[in-house]
């Protein structure tokens, strides 16, 4: 706890404090696959200059601060946004839809570290097996902000990336300030090192940009895509997101699927983009009925479907397939779940090419609890 | 003060304390339109056995307690929800789309007290034109709970029940204990005295009661109108209400029309009775669309029509037209609205056939700001 007090200027006593106030949690298993790590703590709340998911880690000859990712603002409408947050040219890059991880070395050793902190055993074992060393050699104070993506993540399976966990890098930070890199600087990083990015589709004037999103977006929203992240070519000013139609009601499949679990702010903050987009790209009245029923149908579907499965089946879950290459990383990853209040369960490993593939089941109790109660006759 | 005491069956101090903690609100204004209330007080929460909305009056001769009306659950299956929760026979009441009243004498007049608890100058004026003082005197001891509805509703402004405001008895209570006379004990009164009741659409034995619902509501939803109480004909177990999809469809665009203004679990809720009727209805998949349709547009067109108004005309506000007998009247329901918090206008009255028309704007700031400050590129 020492370190962490020196870390955030802290005296001992006042970072104590910090702990019993839930600001300040345990962030990493004791095991040999972290053993560079002698002891970490995550900032679960922002802390004066320090974002929310920071890690301190105290490893075997340094003291290290890795810094939350920061949240990315959202405009609901391009137009005027774009040009009151920006000045001069903007990059517009594909926001990849999955879930947020910073790769770091410490010790000897690369981590994955997950948004809100945590070190993550299942995706620090796959960045493991994609990232050389020579990044982090040459540049130890860097730290690759990516996006997993792809049908074998445990937190956001999608299809649309291909098999397998693919690491997308969209931001290269100093992992102590938070201070990034300008995105041509990436892109010449990138192209040097072999990192994937996040596809940069195009440079534009903020004049234009506008313009230019609403195609890129119309474009991403017919192949399922996620959306745009714009940001300042100097990176001297905070990025903007904006997201298609389709991701949205995708995220809105998702909610109403586990209605209970979820927030309704989630809910209706995306409902409410879409009365905006709408409003923005000007539809013919075709186009509007075809984004109402999208809407409708992401909403009812899936909550239908929840109906019938605790009908039938006495309990909604949601089901993902991981692989893992080696089963001491399943256990950990097995007691991180646990450690976040993920109820899950597992299949047994099948042994698959040198790797092991495990089914997991994620319960969802408040929907199925609140579904199985309705259908016996109990009120709202 | 001490009458309401009285009434509770409190010490004076524990009445005043209810005050302060803003359980107790004074109820009405002083006016001679008001001239048999001395005083009065009502709940803004439910206290022991009282009702939220209890109204306690002091009157020349006597001391009031006007119950408050009862909330009546819903169902969301009906099947075995009815069957688990009544027994024998019962009826199959329309449920108006309106608001809550109930109708009491007090002193030598009548008065239109509002769900929340209070007397409303407007209902009460319509109510003393429409209800002979004959019941009121045979049964002193007895309140009609009804629905008022019609286009020139204040608060729930509707074409199908016709022009001017209605009142249809649903329930005829006991004021002091909020005893129910039985259905048919209803609608013998009801006939006596000429009322206009609630539909009785049917009555049924538990058993198939589910099945002659979900036949009235699909037909009620066809006609655009809200939906059923469920009543055990005896008044012995509570009513329980289910509505049309029509119904909570409208319920969403109004909602979503003021977005902001509206709590979440409001639309939440909604959203998932749609969920729950489309599973129990055993739908097509064209049935299904056609729902999803509805529901999707239900969401987005008032949303993007409040986006439209704020960028045309600067703000949001809902309509309504109202009609006065007595100008002093107006002058008293511009005063109860203030309390109630509601930011309105009024046009200028407009003499109609011995009666004044006004036109209402209720302003809706809080989604009129947020919309605002969205368009002119604010952050989510």
């Amino acid at each position: 706890m020492k370190f962490v007090a020196q870390a955030l200027g802290l005296s001992e006593p006042a970072a104590r404090k910090l702990e019993d106030r839930n600001i300040l949690r345990e962030a990493v298993i004791k095991h040999p696959f972290f053993a560079d790590i002698i002891e970490a703590y995550n900032l679960e709340k922002k802390f004066g200059a320090y974002e929310e998911g920071t890690l301190i880690a105290k490893t075997n000859n340094s003291l290290e601060v890795i810094r939350g990712y920061p949240k990315i603002r959202r405009a609901l409408v391009l137009y005027p946004t774009l040009k009151k947050h920006f000045k001069g040219e903007v990059a517009i890059e594909e926001k990849m839809n999955g879930y947020n991880v910073r790769i770091v070395k410490m010790g000897s050793n690369l981590y994955a570290v997950t948004r809100r902190g945590f070190i993550c055993p299942y995706t620090t074992e796959k960045a493991r097996l994609v990232f050389e060393m020579d990044f982090f050699r040459d540049n130890p104070h860097l730290m690759l902000c990516c996006e997993a993506v792809g049908d074998e993540s445990p937190f956001v399976p999608k299809d649309i990336y291909g098999s397998g966990v693919h690491f997308y890098v969209f931001d290269i930070r100093v992992k102590k300030t938070n201070e990034p890199l300008g995105v041509r600087e990436k892109e010449k990083v990138a192209e040097e090192y072999g990192f994937r990015l996040a596809p940069i589709l195009e440079f534009a004037d903020v004049k234009r940009a506008h313009e230019a999103v609403i195609e890129a977006v119309e474009k991403l929203g017919r192949q399922g895509r996620e959306g745009v992240v714009i940001k300042d070519v100097s990176m001297k000013r905070p990025p903007v997101k904006y997201t298609t139609s389709q991701s949205n009601c995708s995220d809105l499949s998702y909610a109403f699927r586990y209605f209970n679990e979820y927030a309704r702010d989630f809910m209706i903050s995306r409902i409410v983009r879409e009365a905006f987009q709408s409003f923005e790209f000007k539809e013919s009245e075709e186009e509007f009925r075809q984004r109402c029923l999208r809407l409708g149908e992401s909403i009812l579907r899936p909550m239908v479907e929840s109906i019938r499965d605790v009908k039938e089946k006495g309990r909604v879950a949601e089901k993902s397939k991981l692989r893992f290459y080696n089963l001491e990383v399943f256990e950990l990853f097995k007691e991180h779940l646990r450690r976040m209040g993920v109820d899950a369960r597992f299949s047994e490993p099948a042994e698959d090419n040198g790797s092991y593939i495990v089914f997991m089941e994620r319960y969802m109790m408040s929907t199925t609890d609140k579904i199985s109660n309705l259908l016996k006759g109990g009120f709202w």
